[in-house]
């Protein structure tokens, strides 16, 4: 049984991993990562729901897929009740949320009701926001099927859906009570999902933890190919990555920052493309080698960004769409990282170590974009 | 000078009173309270705006009286937007809170912006709202101007608006950086409004602040007449007792629950009437009534609760309109305080002490409620 910094590796190749946020209600809760770990957590669930009435939210694909595994966990609930919204990011607007509330109120939800969201990271998103404003505030457990999910948007209380002005431009920082994050419910994802969830691990690996980075390097056909044992230790080691810098600064005043590697262009891109020519990783696979060039002029060795750059690669990093560079620009000026001293820049400084640049001028941004997007992304 | 449990009391007759909350942003903040708040802040109000992108929430009727005050308010920002909303529980709609999300992102509102809410009760509700999920979370000063929101809503943290189902029903616990309830302003109010003020001041006192109740019963006719100076002290005394209580229980897990003196049958009134046939400070001294009735059944000395009733009587409490029992049974049912083991209900145990009565079922609630119903007001 090895334990790491944030919890340990059970003998069954299950990961539980502890967060502890002084901030919101629930001071600590668990995330439980591996292969069969929905089943594993069955009775953590069940004390979560047992004499509770309990809001199942998930998407149709996500319950046809999952359903039968979603009934079990909710055993021992006064009441269930299931509650849907779209598959993708279109499932994050104020419409939906409100009419998921109304629903709440209308099947009894109280205070001490308890929501579970199971589903990729917009629904995770959704379903946090809905539980840390229902009622001002109600218990949730997230049931991340994505891979992105379980690595990112699950773990670290962030909360929001979108605007037509923004993404996440409404939200809360609200900690779960529990994450379960079952590699096993990864088998369904298309290749092209998976590769896109490792390029937010790449993100983190490349900041935080080079070991990481040198798993995902010798195992990257194993993980694109959604096995569920080999997955488990990555989505483990993500998942306490991020951990560590959510405790540090639950609020993202400092260095919790450092998590938005590749996502002020990122954010943009998917802004000015509409959120429908990328999946979120590939667009921020996509900021990380912009932002690549920006840390090569700031001393970052050409070795290292390469090295990043190779395994996005390997990744099957889809080309970037053309793309208007004004309309890029536009939505970083609107990005909500902005401050009125301009925007920081999230950049490698070495491998394993990240820095964030103020000194990143809106004029040394425009020239650099448009060189870039001059650039397809096969020629890096 | 005379120093209080959280404050104290200036030469000037002003009262410094500091809040220290362990949840949300603010660690701690100040809550200035007097005749001439509003002047006395002004060096604290332009820090907080120093250098930002500030948004100023209010409504027509607030920019029409007190908007000379509020411009010198934003002194030294990077620049100013004012939004409005309408006057009135009205303003409480998502609707309402994302056309001001979508202004502010318009704006160039970014996560260091600032939110100064001037207004009642239902303005600052919907601006700690706005603020709390505005790109997760910015900092708000609330500049509450009626009485009902300087004693109650303004402090606190609590933060919400409205859906078809219920009030309060969507928000979150967001504490301000800033409270200033300059008593000055309450000049412009009518006398009605005021004593629905009072009527709050009355459900804090008659459990935590037996002083305070004495005061009012002294001083009803100066403080029914919007005498800035004479409510100083009693705005001041109600916010330390809501501080004391907002302190041991942020989130309203226990101690908290006792500010709902009143508040289970008074939101059920004013849900049943539609909100408009009663103030919600009308709505509570009604809810108090009942309570009392319940609380003389568990032992409270009968001339201690005929005094609070003589008490909302001279404070010039409406009669109680013609309302259907099952219609106000029904959306107690849907309180969002309720628990799955039923409701809780706020009941003073003698004069100065309040108690959490779980013992008290629907059936003794509904035989009550009839006998409360069809006796008027004035015959209690």
């Amino acid at each position: 049984m090895a334990v790491t910094a944030h919890g340990k590796e059970e003998s069954d190749g299950l990961h539980r991993l502890l967060v502890q946020v002084s901030a919101g209600a629930a001071a600590e809760h668990a995330v439980v990562v591996g292969a069969g770990a929905l089943r594993a957590a069955a009775s953590e669930l069940a004390r979560f729901c047992a004499g509770r009435t309990v809001f199942v939210l998930s998407t149709p694909r996500v319950r046809a897929l999952h359903g039968a595994a979603l009934g079990a966990a909710a055993a021992g609930a006064a009441s269930v009740h299931a509650l849907e919204a779209p598959d993708g990011e279109g499932a994050k607007t104020l419409e939906i949320a409100a009419s998921l509330w109304r629903a709440m109120l209308r099947a009894g939800g109280k205070r001490d009701s308890r929501l579970v969201a199971v589903g990729g990271g917009s629904l995770t998103d959704l379903g946090g926001f809905v539980a840390a404003c229902f009622l001002r505030g109600i218990e949730v457990v997230q049931v991340p099927t994505t891979l992105l999910a379980q690595v990112d948007a699950s773990v670290g209380g962030k909360t929001a859906i979108d605007l037509p002005e923004g993404k996440n431009t409404v939200g809360a920082f609200h900690q779960p009570s529990l994450v379960v994050a079952d590699t096993e419910l990864l088998a369904t994802l298309e290749r092209a999902e998976l590769a896109a969830g490792l390029v937010e691990v790449v993100k983190m690996a490349a900041l935080l933890d080079v070991p990481l980075l040198e798993r995902v390097e010798r195992e990257a056909d194993l993980l694109l190919g959604g096995d569920a044992r080999a997955l488990a230790p990555v989505v483990a080691a993500a998942v306490a990555a991020k951990i560590r810098i959510v405790e540090e600064d639950p609020r993202e005043l400092d260095r919790r920052r450092l998590l938005n590697f590749g996502h002020t262009l990122g954010h943009a891109l998917e802004s000015a493309l509409g959120y429908r020519a990328l999946r979120h990783g590939e667009a921020v696979g996509h900021g990380m080698r912009f932002a690549l060039q920006l840390a090569r002029r700031r001393g970052l060795a050409d070795g290292d960004a390469t090295r990043i750059e190779r395994l996005l690669e390997r990744l099957e990093l889809p080309p970037l769409p053309a793309v208007d560079g004004a309309r890029v620009l536009e939505a970083m000026r609107r990005d909500k990282k902005a401050r009125e001293s301009g925007l920081v820049w999230v950049l490698p400084r070495e491998l394993g170590r990240g820095e964030i640049a103020a000194d990143v001028s809106w004029h040394e941004v425009a020239t650099e974009l448009t060189a870039f997007l001059a650039t397809p992304a096969s020629a890096s």
